[in-house]
């Protein structure tokens, strides 16, 4: 495996995985790798005859006040997970790698970006989208893979690769979750002992959700009420949102015929997200 | 010459002239194409072995009350134009062919697009930008022509493309001008015989300046003060701007190592644009 750290080692790379024929599959990630980021490198891998998986704490999705500073970097043990499963290359820039000084030039996704995460994270999503296109137009790659678990990230960046005709496959992949079914994230490890137990509620509310929708319960407010109690319940009281949305185009509806319930809730200091498709 | 108006037969051809080897150029235009036009062609055939026209009326940069519906089509003349200098295709796309229905994404290039002629076209040169990397993200070209004469458009997607990390080269190619000094343009047919005398007065302005600067006047005030008097004398009194900026960034300066001085002026009721290097 090959640590590529500037554009011209990273072209190289590119341009003989592109001559040697075959896919190029893209992990695009923050590292902090966790079983979640490597399930999306095995999912390249069966479509792929070679992987990258870039790793770039991006200072501009972050807000003021938020994590950037103490978001975890643990690049030693990223490595030696990504060499076990067998992944072909890292792309490790720096931020100025990323942005040459001078940049002025953003990517606006409307008004996908400024609902759910994008209310209480101004900027975030803008972020979001400029790193990302910025990546792809890097690695070049024929698909892109990025986890279920942030699924208004998803949802924006499939609809901005469709509006900026950009050429590759986004894939997303589903979600890893522990035993008791929290959802992977490299933010789980901010919880305390005590935190950790409380955060498996969010998987608990989405899943009641599921069964009401299932039994009949269509209405939106119900299911959310009905999730809200089950945060409520275990202790968890800062709920940002719980949201019933179109699967497709996360527009609200009072009814949604193929709907997914998307939470945001803080534990502690520590802002959790989660998601279910309750229609499947 | 092939007339491509989808997707899919564009990119039967992008791929067939990768595969043939050798660079694609590409010139993106809004069509009523003139000597202007078929310089940027001719550039392109200089070092590309495949060029591409697209003639696409972009509604998204033309603002409320501005000449979109009045905007010169005139394909079958452009079509001849271009079949006589040997350009070997023209991508002509409807606008749902760039614009597919429930697009959300676009793209900022800030504080470049709110100057100048982006102060009194708001949203322009955001419809420009988002058109121009649909357009680059369609073609794939190796290298993509544009006119000088709209300089900071140009300057504008330098930027851009440097900042987004975009894989083509953007060459600048010179003004071509009428005996007179205007500048050709496809608005210059709004202009009635009187106009079109007075028209010349941008160019007359642009020389004072210059002449001006070589002789050792480097304060930008004076520089502007001098081609507006210009344009004044000659009866062009609807002046939009006439400014010294940087020649790289556009940036104000007060004393310019490196000067380009830019004018917008309307003559009756049509808006010309021009701008002249003054160091060179």
């Amino acid at each position: 495996m090959i640590v590529l750290e500037d554009r011209k080692s990273l072209n190289d790379w590119v341009e003989q995985s592109r001559l040697r024929g075959g896919k190029v599959g893209f992990i695009p990630t923050m590292g902090a790798l966790h079983e979640g980021h490597l399930s999306l490198v095995r999912e390249a891998r069966k479509s792929c005859s070679q992987t990258i998986v870039s790793i770039f704490v991006n200072p501009t999705q972050f807000g003021p006040g938020e994590d950037f500073d103490q978001y975890p970097r643990t690049f030693v043990e990223d490595k030696a997970l990504l060499e076990d499963i067998s992944c072909d290359a890292i792309f490790l820039p720096s931020p100025e790698v990323i942005y040459p000084p001078g940049g002025q030039t953003f990517i606006t996704v409307e008004p996908l970006a400024s609902q759910l995460c994008g209310a209480s994270r101004p900027g975030h999503f803008q972020g979001v989208a400029t790193v990302v296109t910025i990546l792809l137009n890097l690695v070049r790659p024929h698909a892109a893979y990025f986890g279920v678990k942030d699924y208004q990230q998803l949802t924006l960046i499939k609809q901005m690769v469709r509006d900026l005709a950009l050429a590759v496959e986004v894939v997303g992949v589903p979600i890893v979750r522990e035993k008791d079914g929290l959802a992977l994230s490299s933010r789980n490890r901010y919880l305390t002992t005590e935190e950790r137990k409380q955060a498996a509620a969010l998987y608990k509310a989405l899943c009641t959700a599921k069964s009401l929708y299932k039994d009949g319960e269509l209405r939106a407010k119900e299911l959310e009420q009905a999730a809200r109690g089950v945060l409520l319940e275990s202790g968890i009281e800062q709920i940002d949102y719980v949201e019933v949305r179109d699967k497709e185009k996360l527009t609200s509806e009072l009814t949604a015929d193929d709907p997914v319930m998307l939470i945001a809730a803080r534990v502690g200091k520590t802002r959790l997200i989660d998601n279910m498709v309750l229609s499947t």
